[in-house]
């Protein structure tokens, strides 16, 4: 099961549409077909904490009924959705893969999910997240290989669109938690600008996000804009913003290469197949600025050069409070991994965040600074292949970043920009993810130019 | 029991901690006087949604023994601090004044409460706030006059106050729900900057903030830095920032004032008694600048000249999937009053939100540009003396603003600006406030120019 890009074809939603206003497949097929698919790659990959086949079916009727009244009610009236289980379902527990939430089940819609449900789409299962969404790994395996992490914390949701279980899925994005398990699963992700899709009550870290994980760049944007039409963004903020469907395809003048904090540390492999790519994009006549083309580029890799740093400093301390009651009532409920993070959070002080807080604001003046130099930045969505993950070792230290290291993540996070991952490399038979990342509220910008990419550039297998 | 500001004296605690440290008081003490005055006034002033005498004396206890060995935590260590039913504490239920939340009883603390158990505060009532922090009303009445609204939704907080039950208290505004309560009660209350003290799980509305009702400035202040200085402010913000005790007076040189919304609904003697005292501070020297001396005043002016409904546009969109999801779980969980409000959110569209906040972001630009006119804004806390209100009748339409308007408090609100109130006025034998606005982050500032006021200012009698 090598991962070719040039070959895997995940499943899509929106070229099933024409069909279904003829008559000649329907929702409720289509879910029947995504059901199966769940039986069988299922026992091994582990992408749901829970499914609702039977609430799932009612939904995929009742759409049926709609299509055939020539009445949908969105372009994903039908789409079998996967929510990240961190958000809320009505009819499913949230369990956040934490203890101390076993068996809650609360009888309420997130904000993005009451969205889908009123644009139609069939939301029908709970996709397994690394605990409370932070690195505390889940159950879910990878797709392509079952002894590697599939990535987090957004684990479930992105091997589900690996595995062909769904066309789509929502993630949420701390550090890297969208962008991350999309670039090791072999999928396209939407990490919109921060606040750019509701986040409803989750509202306690100032940069996680809502996202979006598809097969299909027009899966992806229409899940992403059906959502956010509804709902908006976060409060206080214009939300997601563009066109009703899903922008053209827009090939980029200039790109600004990121090295980022992970330049270092990449394997030799990875970065030779990224270079290899960035000389297609070349060929193809893109201009590419690095960090020596130009000072302000250099600025924005220094502010950025720390950033696991700064978003643990900043996430960290937001975290405490919720997860020092959560302690406080559950002894048990949480893992070692999560009470070691919270014992470091513990021992900053509110000096130490709002040092943490400067550092981010300052680089997100260098990334505006940068606006005119091009049409987005382009880097590795993820330092190599997915690791082995065999589980922790009795006895042993902890395995530091068991669901793989988010430091190609950190620099969207930090930066509240939007970040699209592309499947375009393939290393040792394994995904690896490129990301554009544009300026704040440039979603259906980078989008385009995804699309772009997606379409015209050749995967690179190396 | 007219109020007369020349002779009232709230409980104040800064000027008991030198007889805790020489033992001629303690902490126990005080708080058997505070829980004395409860018994007295409690039966009809009803203040209090939840009292944890047990608790709180065990937490006195060990306040004193602190004191006693000289290693009191803060100057606030055994200080009595009623906490807003809205905030979370681990010890006594948090029920909203909402049928929804009847035996609601989450272990945790709010970030605001953990952080003052931290400074060694007495944690021993839940006030009784309007329903879910909006309009209808709860069961608490003006301490000046029992047929009269305290104002809300802090309404538990300020009467508190008033009563003398407590030296301080937590409130929380969204629209007006710690200034005017304290404008109608007759005491002091700082709404920081928006931001200034973290909230906690409560984030999901962009204008709220926790703010502190206190009978003095000097316990104002204190329990406003002692709390930031442990929790800072809300995710992705400074928070409150400013000196570790309350700041020396100082007199302003200039003020803007300014009318607002409010000023064509006020009646007579309010005005009247309003202009009474901007003569007396104009005699001490102090230059008054209004709409027609400064073109930037009048355009801030006419920013805000609609500031009741920006208010209203922004949070009940921001507040309509936490109530939807209430209502579907609760049907009967809702007051009908707060049913209409969402019923008025529903028929929101997305852009309706957007307008709203285009408009509060305008008017922060234009209340930015005001900053080098004046030391602060000087405005009414609240349109004329709190209005009778003895409840709903059945089968009449619901009364508007049962506590009363808000009128004055939406541009602090939209404008995120830090806001401090004073009992200046009286009119009728009932308090009036008069309230200092900051620019954003000038919390210390208007706390200075505050104490200044209410040392220097003779209250005004009409």
């Amino acid at each position: 099961m090598s991962y070719d890009p040039k070959t895997f074809k995940p499943l899509t939603f929106h070229d099933a549409l024409a069909r279904f206003r003829d008559g000649v497949d329907t929702p409720r097929a289509y879910l029947e077909r995504a059901i199966e698919t769940i039986r069988e790659r299922e026992p091994v990959v582990k992408a749901f904490a829970h499914l609702n086949e039977a609430g799932a079916r009612a939904a995929a009727d009742a759409s049926t009924a709609r299509w055939k009244a020539g009445k949908p009610l969105s372009p994903i009236d039908g789409m079998p959705v996967a929510i990240k289980d961190l958000l809320e379902t009505k009819d499913m527990p949230t369990e956040m893969n934490c203890a101390a939430f076993r068996g809650n089940f609360p009888k309420r819609d997130n904000a993005a999910v009451w969205a889908l449900r009123q644009a139609g789409a069939v939301v029908f299962g709970k996709a397994v997240t690394a605990e409370l969404g932070g690195t505390h790994p889940g159950p879910t395996t990878n797709p392509w290989d079952p002894a590697r992490t599939p990535g987090g914390s957004s684990s479930g949701s992105a091997a589900a669109i690996a595995a062909r279980m769904v066309p789509a899925a929502l993630g949420t994005q701390v550090g890297g938690s969208v962008i991350r398990p999309a670039a090791y699963c072999g999928t396209l992700a939407l990490k919109p600008t921060q606040g750019g899709i509701n986040r409803g009550e989750r509202q306690t870290t100032s940069q996680s996000t809502t996202g979006v994980h598809a097969g299909s760049i027009e899966d992806m944007w229409q899940v992403a804009i059906e959502i956010a039409s509804r709902c908006g963004g976060d409060p206080g903020r214009p939300g997601l913003i563009g066109p009703a469907t899903t922008p053209a395809p827009v090939k980029p003048e200039r790109l600004v290469v990121l090295e980022t904090e992970g330049w270092s540390e990449l394997d030799g492999q990875t970065q030779t197949t990224f270079e290899t790519l960035l000389e297609q994009l070349r060929s193809a006549g893109i201009t590419l600025l690095r960090r020596k083309d130009h000072p302000w580029i250099e600025a924005l890799e220094q502010s950025i050069s720390k950033g696991r740093a700064t978003c643990h400093g900043v996430t960290n301390w937001e975290n405490r409070w919720y997860q020092r009651n959560l302690l406080d009532q559950f002894p048990d409920g949480l893992s070692e991994r999560a009470k070691a993070t919270l014992a470091k959070a513990e021992a900053m002080r509110v000096d130490d965040y709002r040092a943490a807080l400067l550092e981010r604001t300052a680089a997100q003046h260098r990334h505006a600074a940068i606006a005119p130099l091009a049409d987005a930045a382009i880097t590795l969505s993820c330092p190599g292949p997915a690791p082995l993950w065999a589980g922790d070792t009795p006895g042993k230290p902890l395995a530091p970043r068991p669901t793989g290291d988010f430091v190609f993540n950190a620099p969207s996070s930090m930066l509240f920009a939007p970040a699209v991952t592309m499947p375009l490399l393939s290393v040792g038979g394994l995904p690896v993810g490129v990301q554009l990342m544009g300026q704040q509220h440039e979603d259906a910008r980078i989008t385009a130019l995804s699309r772009w990419m997606v379409g015209a550039v050749k995967p690179v297998i190396a």
